[in-house]
């Protein structure tokens, strides 16, 4: 059993990799939404899938879906997968290892068949990179791929339509790649793409939730003057309002954090005019990005940070404007699967650590129609969208294990088998 | 005499507009180191002084001069003017008028001879805009433009010798550009181009130094990472330490202020990366702008805020980097020179203000071979390099009164018309 969970690990890694050869760059890995390269990709899941007597189809959105069937004809379905397009410059394993690892758990079942039926889905589109509008390939699942998706344009003026048609797919056939209502959930594994799984010692976390979001544009002006003749007291200085509310967000959010855990608020942006050396900086344009499990937590920190670039901006007679660019609420994971997840994880003799997203995944836009939860395998460095993002393979087979331990699971689950799709 | 003043003021306040036509640009003034309308501004100026007698010639450098003699063929001189050429959007008064202000004076006179002869000098370049190297005209007066300069190319790959060339001016001429030694002092008249002097509700200020100016570049480097996933305490946020820091080069810099008279620093640049709204930032680069007219008091300044952005990155565990730009050390103007400028101000009705200019002036260069020393007329708004930058006719009306005054004390100097240039 170790021995073939390890043959398994390095199978995964391996294919993982395989993937990473189709680029649309001769040097890296760079597989947008529809590239000529998804067609390689395809075929090559397809043949895995094909192996375990899984024949694939493409929906119309794009994804690559292909059914393990389960011990009846009309046995429900559990969705288990996540996305096969990357971002420029990209790593092997960001949403490519969840489409992999589905496979290694059919094929860890041997042919056995289960009370419900599994399918894979290898989603088109998640990354926002080429119509700069993420989750593509998992709204076409819950039927909000509508015409203003579809009449977005690429950088080269073309529709998500119009390449739909391009990659040869039917897309009046769109409202077809909607779930079927015999879904029971959803289920993703995904690299953590960030650095507490690894600062806490621990290879798998279970996701219950995926923090909701704030973006917000601010901008201080003051009184561009000569750096020379402009005596510090006569001065309306921008950056320097907004080098200190850049220090009062951090400890805000340190402040916060202790007390409501888990919230981060990031200066990202930063933009000085005139921006020279010379020059007293006349205006200072910066983005705030807030994000927590809880909405209420969020907003009232939001509110806090607007509240003391005022005071700022008041007292040293700046003027301050900011705007609202994305208000994006929490999503909860499914309370029974994430407990069902962490029983899987203490069973493998992994701590059963329970830990929120915040970053964004397809399980947030699945979870609006079915049970979904997701499963976070340790990212050396947490670093991710480079090439040098790993995993490491002792993670993946102790994720097959206890991927295979919630199929056992869920397997003798009254609760799973009859549960019904969310309205 | 009222009158007349007031028809003076308004005469310069005219000509100075009519020299603001001759430009590059349709749009606006921009009137750079040898452009052909500098052409016209020369004629148009000569004509002004060929109607007090003086005749004119463009030096190899491409100075406008010309002599109001003395009341003996071998009386010392009195150097007076300041720059014609102009920032790209310029107002009408920078430089200018300091060259106006010199022929109002020589009106003035009414054909008088004193004891010293008045040589006029319409600097070439003092701005540093088409070559990035300011104050070509005054370097040659000091036998400071040398081959190194000379060899100098602006952005269409044109040399400074090509250019002064193609303006028709004898480039192996440019030794004799230098100043003779029977120059007593240099008077230039400018506008603050800050805001102290209208703080203050002065309409003059004697200039007694050049504060001395420190530029540096400092980055802090941390880790780039993701916004949503990277918790507050796993971060090591360069745009957070960069912001601490600059609020506290701020801090110091108000403090020393109010210690030190006089200093200024700034942070005028910032520019952070990877700069998205989503990304923590991995790199920030500054600028560090420091002035005060004692070196002592600029270098101490300079090693503090090192230090302090030292301390913060160590704290923070952020790489820091700096290098220093620029170092150039305060130039003090002459005593005796700015007492007299002094008591003519009392003498007229001004209050004696003296003030340290910020900002860098031709005087400086000629300071290192002819005592020099300046008078600074009140800015409005302290706005300057902007076509809203204005002086008022009062303002005027008082240097002029202030400069003859000067002049009939100089007349009577023996101390003044002893004086040999320095070494």
């Amino acid at each position: 059993m170790l021995t073939t969970s390890v043959n398994a690990a390095e199978k995964v890694l391996a294919r993982c990799q395989t993937l990473a050869r189709f680029s649309e760059d001769r040097e890296g890995t760079r597989r947008t939404f529809l590239s000529p390269p998804m067609h390689d990709c395809h075929r090559e899941v397809s043949q895995w899938l094909a192996e375990v007597g899984v024949s694939t189809r493409v929906d119309a959105a794009g994804n690559l879906r292909g059914i393990y069937p389960g011990a009846t004809p009309d046995a429900p379905r559990l969705l288990m997968g996540s996305h096969l397009d990357t971002v420029p410059n990209a790593g092997a394993y960001d949403g490519i290892l969840g489409v992999t690892l589905a496979v290694a758990l059919l094929e860890g079942l041997e042919g056995r068949r289960l009370p419900f039926a599994i399918e894979v889905v290898g989603l088109s589109e998640e990354e926002g990179v080429r119509f700069g509008r993420p989750f593509i390939g998992s709204r076409a699942l819950v039927g909000r791929l509508d015409d203003e998706l579809l009449d977005c344009r690429d950088a080269q003026g073309i529709s998500v339509r119009r390449a739909l048609e391009d990659f040869g797919l039917p897309v009046n056939e769109i409202p077809q790649a909607r779930l079927d209502a015999d879904v029971l959930s959803y289920l993703e594994f995904h690299i953590e793409q960030g650095p507490v799984l690894e600062d806490l010692g621990f290879a798998l976390g279970a996701v219950e939730a995926i923090a909701g979001q704030s973006r917000l544009e601010f901008t201080f002006a003051g009184r561009a003057n000569h750096a020379g003749t402009t005596p510090m007291h006569l001065r309306h200085d921008a950056l320097a309002g907004a080098a200190e509310w850049i220090v009062a967000v951090e400890k805000a959010a340190e402040v916060a954090a202790g007390a409501s855990k888990g919230l981060v608020a990031t200066v990202g942006v930063l933009d000085v005019k005139p921006g020279a050396v010379n020059c007293i900086p006349g205006q200072a344009r910066l983005s705030l990005d807030v994000r927590h499990a809880s909405d209420e937590v969020r907003e009232n920190a939001v509110k806090d940070l607007v509240q003391r670039a005022q005071e700022i901006a008041q007292r040293r007679e700046l003027r301050l404007s900011s705007k609202m660019l994305l208000d994006q609420r929490a999503v909860a994971m499914d309370t029974f699967f994430v407990a069902q997840i962490a029983e899987a994880m203490r069973k493998v003799g992994c701590a059963p650590h329970r830990m929120v997203s915040g970053a964004g995944h397809d399980a947030m836009i699945l979870a609006e129609q079915v049970p979904a939860a997701m499963i976070f395998l340790r990212t050396p460095g947490g670093v991710s969208h480079d090439p040098s993002e790993t995993v490491r393979a002792g993670d993946i087979t102790k994720a097959i294990a206890c991927g295979m331990q919630l199929l056992e699971q869920l397997a003798g689950s009254r609760e799973f088998l009859t549960r019904t799709r969310r309205a």
